[in-house]
């Protein structure tokens, strides 16, 4: 649970950073959607973070977790799409993808 | 969709303000799983708000919503016992379930 | 005070769902600043209203409240310029600029 | 200021966790102040990372991180007097406490 905290930490710092750094690129217009996935995925792993810390409610964490892998992969995918071109984004794919496995887990560990 | 975040808002402050109050009650020891209860509530309404406003990525929002509707539910039902003798408690939670319903008419748009 | 919490919700919806529809505006490059200071105003809005709602520490609600004053400022002065042609940027220009007056009005009386 | 976002970001997760565990101990009516300065601490420091992590508007950052060092310095002063039955409210102080210098430090950097 301390590793997915760290996990969620990170995603939300690299994300935050990523769209704020996309926002001021000169291909924004083909990071638009990239740019609304990190703003989103900022505030789904910022919440599930506050749920996880305070530990209780095993159902409502089940379903935060659920959104959060959602928002994490849905950001991957389009980051992933330029990072070959644009560091954060590179940076950005891999946090968001290292706090989806890691809320995986999680979930594994409550339903297991 | 309006209708759905203006109860947000309204929910997200008065879980927020009844967590408060009751951390202050003389009784604050048969409050403790309630006022969680209400903290967690309060962010993931919170975030639910911000994806729901932007209006993108319905597969996100509909994993956000339900894990919104729960919070909400959540924090009704342990309000609801205290709701006779705290005044937050009773407003916290007719507008937690007000929130819940606006969320769940919003889902049901989504997949209808 | 309830009025202050009404404008500072309306105030976060408005540059919310503003910084989202600048993102996908075609003129998006000459709208970066103004993305990035709602985007701010967004996150220092959300934090004062917890604060404001809470009740307690006159203290950090006052360095609070000039934060968020400025934060509603600067998002104002950027989305006014746009306002014009972006509907989104008028009506949230129109926010901002009600919710720090609401903010300056209560730092007034806390001083007062 | 990657120390500071750290910093602010174990900041967040201390004073988020510790709240909750106040809520949940058996001497909890002592804790009450001490609770709603870490709640407002978490949403003050999410405020400010977020801010710092967009790397734009030094006006609003200084503002902001002069908050940010008020709730830090304030949630500190309350979890310090129960460190010493209260491990969880022993790491809360000195997370505060580093935060709290790491802020400073991004301040005199903006100001020197």
């Amino acid at each position: 649970m301390a590793a997915a905290i760290d996990a969620i930490g990170e995603c939300e710092e690299a994300v935050t950073a990523c769209a704020a750094a996309m926002v001021g690129e000169d291909d924004v217009r083909v990071l638009q959607d990239a740019i609304v996935r990190d703003l989103n995925c900022a505030d789904v792993v910022a919440a599930t973070r506050r749920v996880l810390s305070r530990g209780s409610d095993a159902a409502l964490l089940s379903a935060q977790l659920e959104a959060c892998v959602l928002a994490c992969e849905h950001s991957a995918e389009l980051c992933a799409r330029h990072a070959h071109h644009h560091e954060h984004c590179r940076m950005c794919s891999q946090a968001t993808l290292r706090c989806a496995e890691a809320c995986r887990q999680v979930l594994h560990g409550l339903h297991g």
